[in-house]
């Protein structure tokens, strides 16, 4: 008899978002005529940049004739889009990353969620608490952890981020194997110095582990101190694989683009002890599993380097952290600790009440969704994140009726 | 210590087209004026259809404006596009299929690689042989095999695709839970009746087995008698899951758009005993490690199913068709055994020698790539693959030319 994969069983109940939709949803029916504000979902708001919507018109062209029309293209994305890539996101920060080690696809979410197949099924994971729940669950799946007790799974390693230490993950304090880090960070927007991330390289290379980081919301840095790229760091290329994404800088939520980093000299052992060229274990995975992202939309994203298109993607996250400024101020007037906003999109609260409450409050009172830090954790107990991926008008709306409301 | 997946190390060495490409490419360097024919890969040459270009450009429009601009889409795939595939290719062939039944995605190749995670590590796959590699590659990869002796995976069941029996799949003779089909089948060619596929869905109906039915190649279908879905069959929609795709029938190679077809009624057993409806299963594994297919891309596959459109892929098939006929005519005339070409876009062709020796001989006598049946499997040795995917010039020039080599 077919048999299900049971540790699908052990995830809890529903997805995060899925929840949220439905007081959403129960809140609209109840109140038809109430104009929600939605601060919640890390979803952009804005338009394609123009120079991103003409090389995107390009390449539907191009599909229009039988010399310019593309099939199946490289596995590892078109070359036009991987040079780009190297040469403005790697080299200009003294990052040595060669264009041979980036592997395009249609997602970061895709791509850091199917990353753990290729590690034996027995390596130590840790991950951040809060943390971006695509970490955890893909590992859920694969049956690398046991059942959720008390709102953690057995045989992970949670590395917590809280008020008490900035929000910055507590290094290891037992071996792990498999590091998720994201930085500037989903859930809480804060950053990493690259004094912090050291501290994360150096227990890699010397205890053997990979650090998988998660950088999709790297256009929103303006402090130019802080680190774009974990290969900034010293010796990361020997320890790092870096996920990027066009969703968040150029508005590619629903276009889909994304690119995943691992240098060659990244190295894992098999289990007699050889070491194995992680690289080539995703280009496998990534050749069998995976077709290609759409011709039009590698052309659109090739676009985002251009210099039109490096004004128009700066611009775009500048839109988004005019917003961001707005609502850590006026929750900072407010009196509530909070992080994040400056180099990211996200605001982290602390509201010193159940989150799922605040959550509740926030809708009811003031019309205004968030996300409840609950669903990212267990460290997200007591905060809610606000997003800044909306137009000004309703953010500034929106923060006067949660002033109003508490 | 990290250590990698050690299922990875049972895969043959190298992907079947990445051996071909080596010696095309060699080929190519000892020959550089040769002009090469290629009908090996399955990827097509024509532009795409105007309706569907059309509707591809209006999507983009649509991202340029924030009112009409799209994020994140449906999990599953935009209701325009579900409710008109449920309509056209299920409804009109008298499948009781349901818009909530069909998940969207990129493509067909990576949805028939992922389905396997859903199911225990410990269930018995079957395979027809030969075999689209992907089927078998994921399974190793998942840990569901022993290592690779004498061209097949201990653990699998090879139902073999021979002469002998048409090269319609074997019934398996030892239990399994899981069934892989393709037809028109990818290599073969060759089609199922309806009673041919009533046995394996009797089977499986018998045996609580599930059948993962890839109907890719389905637009090629010209004989009405023969089933376009597996759920013209009468109990396929309590034991099937299938595959569609874009790519062969509107082009969609390089744009990149399938669906998964699972009906609520599929059932498995958890490790208690407890039916479970597979169908919410692959639903949280989409929306977990997937995040939807480019918002253009959705409104271009739409267009596939208007009176234009439906008009233009027809056409577009019977292009390719038209091909395929002329390369079995040819091979019958010079006295091989084939299969396919009538209801496909694959000729398979016994040439009664070792299949990488006929590969060699077509490219350096005749300078045609085909693909080496071997590269599917042990029932493949002997054949070779002929793909109809190229223009009519070429494909007759390639016959002339093999007819002469032979």
């Amino acid at each position: 008899m077919i048999k299900i994969n049971d540790n699908f069983l052990k995830l809890k109940a529903s997805y995060l978002f899925l929840d949220i939709a439905k007081r959403v949803s129960d809140f609209q029916v109840a109140n038809p005529d109430a104009k929600l504000i939605k601060l919640g979902i890390g979803d952009v708001t804005e338009p394609l940049p123009k120079s991103v919507l003409k090389a995107f018109h390009a390449g539907v062209d191009e599909m229009a004739g039988r010399s310019t029309f593309r099939g199946y293209g490289p596995e590892q994305g078109y070359a036009f889009l991987r040079d780009v890539i190297v040469k403005t996101d790697y080299h200009a920060r003294g990052a040595a990353i060669e264009a041979d080690e980036i592997f395009i696809s249609d997602g970061a979410k895709c791509d850091s969620g199917n990353i753990q197949e290729i590690f034996s099924a027995d390596v130590r994971i840790a991950v951040p608490d809060p943390v971006y729940p695509v970490y955890v669950d893909t590992n859920v799946m694969a049956g690398r952890t046991g059942p959720n007790v008390d709102d953690r799974y057995e045989g992970l390693v949670y590395l917590e981020s809280t008020p008490d230490n900035g929000y910055f993950p507590d290094m290891p304090t037992e071996p792990v194997d498999l590091i998720y880090l994201c930085f500037p960070n989903n859930p809480t927007g804060a950053m990493a110095t690259k004094e912090q991330l050291k501290q994360f390289v150096d227990y890699a290379r010397e205890n053997q582990a990979i650090i998988l980081y998660d950088a999709a919301y790297v256009s929103f840095i303006r402090d130019e101190s802080l680190p774009q790229s974990i290969y900034e760091i010293e010796g990361a290329d020997e320890v790092a694989i870096e996920f990027r994404s066009f969703s968040k800088n150029a508005g590619f939520t629903g276009t889909r683009c994304a690119f995943t980093t691992i240098p060659k000299k990244v190295k894992a052992s098999d289990s007699e002890g050889n070491m194995v060229e992680v690289h080539g274990l995703w280009s496998r995975r990534h050749s069998t599993k995976f077709n290609g992202t759409s011709y039009p939309v590698q052309r659109a994203a090739a676009a985002c380097y251009t210099p039109e298109g490096q004004a128009e993607i700066h611009a775009l996250s500048d839109f988004y952290l005019r917003n961001a400024r707005l609502i850590r101020e006026k929750v900072s007037e407010l009196g509530f600790g909070c992080v994040g906003g400056d180099n990211s999109p996200y605001i982290w609260i602390n509201m010193e009440r159940d989150s799922w409450e605040a959550f509740d409050l926030l809708l009811n009172k003031a019309g205004v969704v968030c996300t409840p830090g609950a669903g990212f954790g267990k460290c997200g107990e007591g905060h809610v994140r606000l997003s800044a991926f909306n137009n000004y008008e309703n953010v500034s709306e929106a923060m006067d009726r949660i002033a109003e409301a508490l």
